[in-house]
């Protein structure tokens, strides 16, 4: 690990990036200083850490002159103009965005999963995946390590949260329209949110599939150094404020046994069975919000496919889904 | 069809019950008497329906003297206790709970798909199907005739009212309870459904799938008469008020073609394609709300499945899952 690295957040007054603040004060990252870095709007603003009062500074291409590691999570469009100017003056980058995830040289991290790979960046760039991806490889890691995986076929809830600060208030103004009877006003997605299902999660491609249903198919791949991975996704937006959930049909090489597939889980970094039909125990997106640990449930076996089982998986998208999956990437440099 | 008939509905204080008087009105469903039975509490209270104000009876087994048709939709247990004294007294029965629909000689009806099961009754007791299965085989009933359906994965999106009256009042109560900053109650739900979403619906069996999820396995091959379909269902309720949608791979005898899949639906009744990803056309919720119409969308080919579609479908949970297929099935007699 670096030794009391300089470190910038970039994006620091988003939801992600004030999420990362929240998990490098939790978890005591060894920092010589912290940089905040947003947009000219943002800059001149304080935000309290540990204790003290930073000052957004206007993110420029000279804002990273000494500094270590940058956390970027202020969209693809800044990641792909000030990433270089980073990695130029030295700076290793921890990416949250889609920009340079796919790029051969830039691994693709979630440090439970692939740790190794982050050591290999010879961009100077480790990227983090989409929070959908990632919870769902959190989930599935372990089955995968016993079973081997081969398909995933998945429905998503996805809370308002994957959109930004925005999305998170979108769902709050128009709950409050609907209890003062005013119109329900529309800015972030393209139907109601709230009291209603939307499903379509970014924009379509020509084959019918949104990006985002793609990135569990071409991420998890190279997360899961897969390549003949086969998915099949559908991404639904949820009114739920900051949780993802998945259900899921886990195709596996070999025949998975529910029980023996239950106790895998134990001890593993991350990631918590929480499977009772019995006591009718099982996640729902308010039991991870705020936590770091995805959670996993509703574990059986498929009744349409062989060697498959049947799952529900539960992550905060803002913390295990963004935010503190980059700080532990931060964590193993 | 019964010239005039004189009809009771059971449960007409209901979600249910009270969508199906606004079946019969809006349909000018050819009355010859309207009697309205519901529990002790709600007897001698009035209804309007077609301009009159109907005075509402207590459910008694002497209340079926002289009725044709009995629409039930008050639980299983009243339909248990009471439907064997309609019978007797002469009532065809059009059951909307979970009571019958199982048992040889009570055929299981969806008025588009199998209507001739209805004339063949010989218990005097026709079933009105789930409303999940019902939506899903709307949705799947033109792409079946044309390519032999044999399977299904699904996962829900389950509206509040599935849970009647008191499942609405209950999202409506904590979406005021947040805005008040009261705490929220749960009387309904084992969790807070206010954004928030719960991979439960009905209780679960030994082998970890509700009964809701095996509703779909046992009375989908009852109405499309597939013995063999092989479904595995994921049913979770969502914070929206009275519209399911279901997410799916349908897997098929033959190869479907998603274009040629997109036009079986025209000209057929009861669904309607809402398909266009390059204009991001696709049905949501509250475009079924208070509808008669499932709505069909998002079909593409399923990347992990030969011979399967990924698609999705909703239907309004209240009428076509339940009031209206059980009307449509009066009309049938």
């Amino acid at each position: 690990m670096l030794n009391h690295p300089n470190l910038a957040v970039v994006g620091a007054t988003g939801a992600v990036g004030m999420e990362m603040l929240q998990c490098l004060e939790e978890r005591k990252y060894p920092l010589n200083s912290l940089t905040l870095l947003a947009s000219a709007r943002s800059a001149g603003k304080n935000i309290s850490f540990r204790g003290e009062n930073l000052t957004i500074k206007e993110l420029t291409p000279e804002s990273f002159s000494g500094i270590d590691i940058s956390l970027f999570s202020a969209g693809g469009d800044i990641s792909k103009t000030f990433v270089p100017h980073a990695t130029a003056a030295g700076s290793v980058v921890i990416d949250n965005s889609s920009a340079f995830r796919m790029d051969n040289g830039v691994p693709l991290v979630v440090p439970e999963i692939n740790p190794e790979a982050a050591q290999n960046r010879p961009r100077g760039i480790i990227a983090n995946p989409n929070c959908t991806t990632i919870i769902t490889c959190m989930g599935l890691y372990p089955l995968h390590r016993k079973y081997g995986l081969t398909g995933i076929i998945a429905s998503t809830y996805q809370a308002v949260s994957g959109s930004g600060a925005q999305g998170i208030i979108e769902l709050e103004n128009q709950t409050r329209s609907l209890f003062n009877g005013d119109p329900l006003i529309r800015k972030i997605y393209p139907h109601q949110i709230l009291h209603n299902v939307i499903p379509q999660v970014d924009s379509f491609l020509d084959t019918g599939f949104t990006k985002e249903e793609m990135k569990m198919l071409h991420e998890g791949r190279k997360i899961l150094n897969l390549p003949d991975l086969a998915v099949t996704c559908t991404c639904v937006r949820v009114p739920v404020m900051r949780s993802h959930s998945i259900s899921l049909t886990a195709i596996f090489a070999e025949t998975p046994d529910p029980a023996v597939a239950r106790s895998l889980f134990s001890g593993y970094p991350g990631v918590k069975l929480m499977d009772d039909p019995a006591t009718g125990l099982y996640p729902t997106p308010l039991d991870t919000t705020g936590k770091d640990d995805c959670l996993v449930g509703r574990i059986r076996p498929d009744q349409v496919i062989p060697n498959a089982l049947a799952l529900w998986i539960v992550g905060d998208q803002v913390r295990k889904g963004a935010a503190l999956n980059a700080v532990q990437i931060a964590e193993l440099l």
